[in-house]
C-alpha cells in the first residue's frame, strides 16, 4: 500500500533530510532585531528554492517587513493551506549557550538524539516536517496528494506587523478548504495533541520618564522622583496577592471552561508538578483559585517580560536615572478584546502616575484567542491516524501560546485551521539551547503523510 | 603682597592650567568596570609626574584595586594632607552626550566657558584646582606654604575597595593635622560652602532567580512563578506613601536636625523649585513631613539606582525570565549603622520571597555618616577667604552626597576633615554631558591659594 511505501521512502531519507534543516538552521532569521533583515530574507529564499526544487511554483512576496513565501500545487481533492515560520527568537543571553545558536548540530542525549539550534522547533524543524512529507510523496506518486498552497511567514517572532495587510490583499489566492499549522507540541511530550483553543496576545513596552537627565543619587537622592520606584510600583499593581489581574475590565469576556472539556482535561491527569520541576520551580503561581492547566490553557496572564532602568553594568554607580521601562505582555482568552484591553491598562498606567512623572507607550501586536472548529472533518481523521503513529490516541487540548494567524485566517479567510505540532515541554524554545528531537522530526514527517493520506 | 602676587600669576597662567587639566580628562579612568584598570594605572602616572615637576617626592602605590597616588613635601606649620580622585564614573548612557566624554574641549555657553567631558568637575578638576595652587605659591616663593601630604585615590567611584586597608597599613605615613578634600560644591551655584555633615553609603545588589532558564511565557505564563514581578514587589515595598523606609530598624540612629541648624539653613532661603526644576522636576518626592533641604541633606535614602531583567533589546520578546537584579542604595545619617542596615534590609528582602524564588546578594560598601569638626581653627580661616574670593560670605552646610574618607580619616586616622569645593548644581556629575566651570576652576585655584595663606 502506497501510504507504507511513503513512510518507508521518509524512514530511508531522514539522513538527507535532517541535512535540508540543518542548512535552514544556519540561517540566523531573527525577526525582532532589524540588524537581521538581510537574513530573513537569505531563509525566505532559501525555502523558496526547496519548494521549487519538488516542482512547486513558489516565490517570495515583499511586505514593509520580512518577505513571505507562497507556493501553490494544483491537484483534486480538498485544497489545505499549510502555514508555518521561518522566523526564529533573538538568541541572548548568548553566554547560556553550550553552542552557537546558529551552528546547529545532532547531539546524542540520555533522552535520545537532538537537533540543537535556535529554531530547531520553534518553527524551521515542524515547518520542514510537513515540507518533507511532501518530498517523499511526490517522489513516491510523483504528484503532491491535494491541492497545497504553502505559505511561510518571517515576521512571526515579532507581531507579525505585514500579515493582516497580506491576508487581506491575497484573500483569493490564500483561501483553501482549511489550514493546518504546525507550530505547536506534543502533550507532556508523549501524547500527540490537536489544539482546540489557542491564547490571544497583547504586548505594551511602558518607558518612565521623571527627572529630564540622569541625576546623582547623592545630590538628588530623597528629594528627585526615582522613575524605577514609580516602575516599580505600577507593575507590583499588575497582581493582587492571589494572582488576580487588577486592570479594569481585564476578565471582561473571560469564559468559564465547559464541563465537557472540564472533563477531557482532568482526563489528561496532568503533572504539574514534572511540568514545573523540569524548570527548577514547584508551586503553580498564577491565579491560586484555578488548575495549573487552567493557568496555563484556558485563564488569561500578564507577565513581566522585560524591564530595565538606571545602571546595570558591572559595579556600582550611584545614578538617579531619568527613564525607567518595561515590556509587559497579556495572554488573552475567550471574548478579551486585546484593542479595548491596551486603552484599560494604559488608563491604568496614567492613573498611578504620580506628579513630574511622563510615560511613553509603544503597543507590541493585539492578537485575539482563538477556538478551534473540531466538528471539521480533519480532526477527527487527523485524530485517528495520529494515534497510528504515535502509539496513544491523540488528545484534544488547549495552548497557552499564541499563534495569532489562526484567528486571522478565520476573521480575514472564513477558514478555519487544524493546529498539530511535535515539539516537546523541554525543548526550550525561546530560551537558550533550543533543540528538537530527531524523534520529532521523524514521527513528525511521518504523522503529516498519514494525515494528508487521510484527508486528501 | 606675596599672596597677590601668587594670585596675579594664577591667572596670568589659566590657559595652561586648562590645558593641563584637559590631558587628565582625556583618560578614561572608570574605575568600576575592570576593562579600564590600564587607564587608572595611566591617571595614576600622569599625576606622579605632574607633582614630580613640582619637586614633590611623589609615587603610586600598588593596591590590590587601582593605585594610590602619594606625595610629600615637607615645610613649616601645619600638616595639611589634601584629598581628591582620579577615577571617574563610567559614561553610558552614551548616546545622550554631545561629544566624546573623553575627548574634553572648552565651550561657550549662555552661562560662561565650561570644560565639558567625564570628570571635569567630579573629581579631576577640582582636584587639579588644588595642585595649580601649589604650583603657583611655588613658582611665586620658591617653597610650598606649609608641609603638604597629596593623596589621590583611584576607586572613589566603586566603593573604594583598598581605601582602609590602605589607610592602615600607612597611618603614620598619612596622618596630618588636617585634611583638605576637594569634591564638593557651592550652595545654589553662588556661596562659597563648607560641609559640616556628609551621608554616609550603603550598596546592596540584589538578583533574584526564579526558573531554573528562561522559559516561553507561552508555555509557561500563568503558571511559573516571574522573578521580574516578585522583584517589583519588594521595591515597590522600600517606601510607604508617604517617602519613609520600610526596612525595619531603619531609622535607628537618625537624629533631629539641631534647632541651630536649621536656624541656619532656613537662612539660606534654599530655593527647592529652581533646584528640581533645573532637571524637570517641581514636587520634592521623599519624606512628605520634611523640607527639601532636609531630603538632601540630612535624612536619610534609598534608591534605586539600576534595575534589570528578561528581554530589553528592540522589539518584543515573549520571555519569562529566570533571573532579575536591581541596584539599591542607601544615604546614611547620624549614628545609622551601614553593616547592621546590610543585615536588616537583607533579612527583609529574604521575609517577602515566595516559594521557587532564590536570592543572591552583593554588598558594594559601606560608608557611615560623618560630622565634621567645625571648632578646628581652619574652618573659621577657610570662611573669612572665601568670602573675599566669591564676594559672599561662606556658609557651613549638608552634603547629600557620601564621602567616605572623611569618616575613614577620623576613625583610623584620627584627623578631621575641611571639605571645600567649588562644583555647581548643573555639573551634570554621574550624568552625560559632565562640565566644570571655568569660573570654578579658575576661582578654585585662587580660592586653595588664599586657604593655604591663611592656615601655614
Amino acid at each position: 500500500m502506497s501510504l507504507d511505501a511513503t513512510l518507508a521512502r521518509i524512514d530511508a531519507n531522514l539522513p538527507a533530510a535532517l541535512d535540508r534543516l540543518t542548512a535552514l538552521l544556519r540561517i540566523p532569521s531573527i525577526s525582532t532585531d532589524p540588524a537581521y533583515a538581510d537574513k530573513c530574507q537569505q531563509a525566505a529564499d532559501w525555502l523558496v528554492q526547496d519548494l521549487q526544487s519538488l516542482g512547486i511554483a513558489a516565490e517570495t512576496r515583499a511586505t514593509p517587513g520580512h518577505p513571505m513565501v507562497v507556493g501553490h500545487v494544483e491537484g483534486d481533492g480538498p485544497h489545505v493551506l499549510f502555514y508555518g515560520h521561518y522566523d526564529v527568537q533573538p538568541v541572548d543571553p548568548l553566554n547560556l549557550w553550550d553552542r552557537d545558536p546558529f551552528d546547529p548540530a545532532i547531539e546524542e542525549t540520555p533522552k535520545g538524539r537532538v537537533i540543537r539550534g535556535r529554531g530547531s522547533s520553534d518553527d524551521k524543524g515542524q515547518l520542514m516536517t510537513f515540507v518533507e512529507a511532501c518530498r517523499a510523496w511526490k517522489a513516491e506518486h510523483g504528484s503532491m496528494p491535494c491541492r497545497i498552497t504553502f505559505f511561510f511567514e518571517g515576521e512571526e517572532e515579532s507581531g507579525s506587523p505585514s500579515l493582516i495587510p497580506f491576508l487581506k490583499e491575497n484573500k483569493e489566492e490564500l483561501k483553501a478548504d482549511i489550514a493546518l499549522i504546525c507550530d505547536t507540541g506534543l502533550f507532556e511530550s508523549r501524547v500527540p495533541a490537536i489544539m482546540t483553543q489557542l491564547r490571544g496576545l497583547l504586548g505594551e513596552q511602558i518607558t518612565l520618564t521623571g527627572p529630564d537627565k540622569d541625576l546623582h543619587s547623592g545630590m538628588y537622592g530623597g528629594v528627585a522622583r526615582n522613575p524605577i520606584r514609580v516602575l516599580s510600583r505600577i507593575l507590583a499593581n499588575l497582581h493582587d496577592d492571589n494572582g488576580h489581574i487588577q486592570v479594569p475590565h481585564f476578565y471582561d469576556g473571560v469564559p468559564e471552561l465547559s464541563d465537557e472539556m472540564k472533563a477531557q482535561w482532568e482526563a489528561l491527569n496532568f503533572d504539574h508538578g514534572t511540568f514545573l520541576g523540569d524548570v527548577g520551580l514547584s508551586k503553580p503561581a498564577g491565579e491560586q483559585d484555578r488548575s495549573a492547566l487552567e493557568m496555563i490553557w484556558s485563564r488569561p496572564t500578564a507577565e513581566i517580560n522585560g524591564i530595565i532602568g538606571g545602571y546595570t553594568g558591572d559595579g556600582f554607580k550611584t545614578v538617579l536615572p531619568s527613564k525607567a521601562s518595561a515590556k509587559v505582555s497579556f495572554r488573552l482568552v475567550g471574548q478579551q478584546d486585546p484593542h479595548a484591553l491596551r486603552e484599560h491598562f494604559r488608563e491604568w498606567v496614567r492613573a498611578q502616575l504620580p506628579e513630574d512623572v511622563s510615560v511613553e507607550f509603544h503597543g507590541h501586536g493585539a492578537s485575539p484567542a482563538s477556538q478551534m472548529q473540531t466538528t471539521h472533518p480533519a480532526f477527527e481523521s487527523a485524530r485517528s491516524v495520529l494515534g497510528a503513529e504515535w502509539g496513544h490516541e491523540a488528545a484534544f487540548t488547549g495552548c497557552g501560546g499564541s499563534i495569532p494567524v489562526a484567528g486571522y485566517f478565520k476573521s480575514i479567510l472564513d477558514m478555519d485551521t487544524m493546529l498539530v505540532g511535535w515539539g516537546k515541554d523541554d525543548d526550550q524554545i525561546h530560551s537558550p539551547n533550543e533543540k528538537y528531537d530527531v524523534e520529532s522530526f521523524h514521527k513528525g514527517i511521518r504523522s503529516w503523510a498519514r494525515i494528508l493520506d487521510a484527508i486528501r
